[in-house]
C-alpha cells in the first residue's frame, strides 16, 4: 500500500513518524530514509534511534536553496543515493512491513529524482511493502499509482504571526 | 501554543503520535489524554508507555456510536472526568512541556463535553504549555482560539475501494 503525505501543512512528516511509532507497536519492521534532515537535529530522530526493529537512513543533509555553500549537484548525487538505497530495499530479503521516505517529494519537485524511474520503482515497492512518502508538491504520477492521499491544509498558522520554529514542534 | 488537528482524513493522530515523539526527543515532559481508544489496542500506545517524561491517560474507552452495549450517559461522565483531568493539569505543579488531547473534538462534537467550558480550560492552559486537540468536526470556537489548525483532507482513500483497516496502518 501505498500512502502519501502532502500539502502546505504543517502534520506531514509528524503523521509518517506517528506511522512508525504505530507500526512498531505491532512488532513490525520499519525502515525510514529521510532527506535534507541531517540525522540528530529533530527530535523524532533521537527517539527513533533507541527503537527496536527500525532502520535509519539519512541523505543529503541539507536543502540547496537553504543552505548556502551546498551546490545542486552535490545534493542530486546524494538523492540518486538514496534512491539506489530504495531500489535495494525493494530487492532486499530484509522484511520491512513499512518504509517511509521523508520529503522523497521535495527531491521530485526540485528535479533531484527523476520522476519517472522514481514513480516505476515505488510501484514495485508497494506490491510488496507499505510505504509512505512525505512533502509539499507531490507529483500527479505519484498521487496516480498512490491508495491513500492525505493533503495537510493550512487553516491557521503561526508563522503568519512572526512566531518562530521551536525545538519540540516544528524540529 | 494551541495546535489543532482535524479533518476527515488519516493523520490526525498520527501527526499528535510524531509531535509527541519529536518533543520527547528534546527532553520535553509530554501528557497524552486519549478518548475512545483503550489502553492496548492501537500500536503507539505500546511503544509510548516504554519512553520516559510520558503520561498517558484514557478515558472512555470506546465511542456509544460504535460499540453497542455503552450508553451516552456513561460515556458523557467519562467524557467529563477526562475535561478534569486537563482542569487538574491546568493547575497542577507538573512541568509538562506537551499536553496532546486526543479525539476530544469528537466529543464535543457529540455533546459529551460542554463546548464554552472546555474552551475556556484550553485558553486558559494554553498559556502554559504546547496543547495539541486531535479529531474532526473541530468547533469554530476552538479554531478562533488556535495558533495553528491543520486539515487533514482526503484526496484519495482506500476504503473507497472496500480495503479493511489493518494493524500498523488505522490502528
Amino acid at each position: 500500500m501505498l500512502i502519501i503525505n502532502t500539502g502546505n501543512a504543517k502534520g506531514k512528516t509528524t503523521a509518517a513518524i506517528g506511522q512508525i511509532i504505530r507500526s512498531l507497536g505491532h512488532k513490525n519492521r520499519v525502515c525510514l530514509i529521510q532527506l535534507f534532515k541531517g540525522e540528530n537535529f529533530y527530535g523524532e530522530q533521537k527517539i527513533l534511534a533507541k527503537l527496536e526493529n527500525f532502520d535509519f537512513f539519512s541523505y543529503a543533509k541539507e536543502h540547496p536553496f537553504c543552505i548556502k555553500g551546498i551546490t545542486v549537484e552535490e545534493v542530486s548525487k546524494q538523492c540518486r543515493e538514496a534512491v539506489e538505497k530504495v531500489k535495494e530495499l525493494a530487492n532486499s530479503d530484509k522484511k520491512y512491513d513499512l518504509i517511509v521516505l521523508d520529503e522523497f517529494n521535495i527531491a521530485l519537485r526540485d528535479k533531484f529524482i527523476d520522476e519517472n524511474e522514481f514513480t516505476e520503482i515505488i510501484k514495485n515497492l508497494a506490491q510488496k511493502f507499505d510505504i509512505v512518502i512525505t512533502g509539499r508538491n507531490v507529483p500527479d504520477n505519484l498521487i496516480e499509482i498512490a491508495d491513500l492521499v492525505t493533503e495537510m491544509k493550512e487553516i491557521k498558522h503561526p508563522y503568519r504571526n512572526g512566531v518562530k520554529a521551536r525545538a519540540g514542534i516544528e524540529f
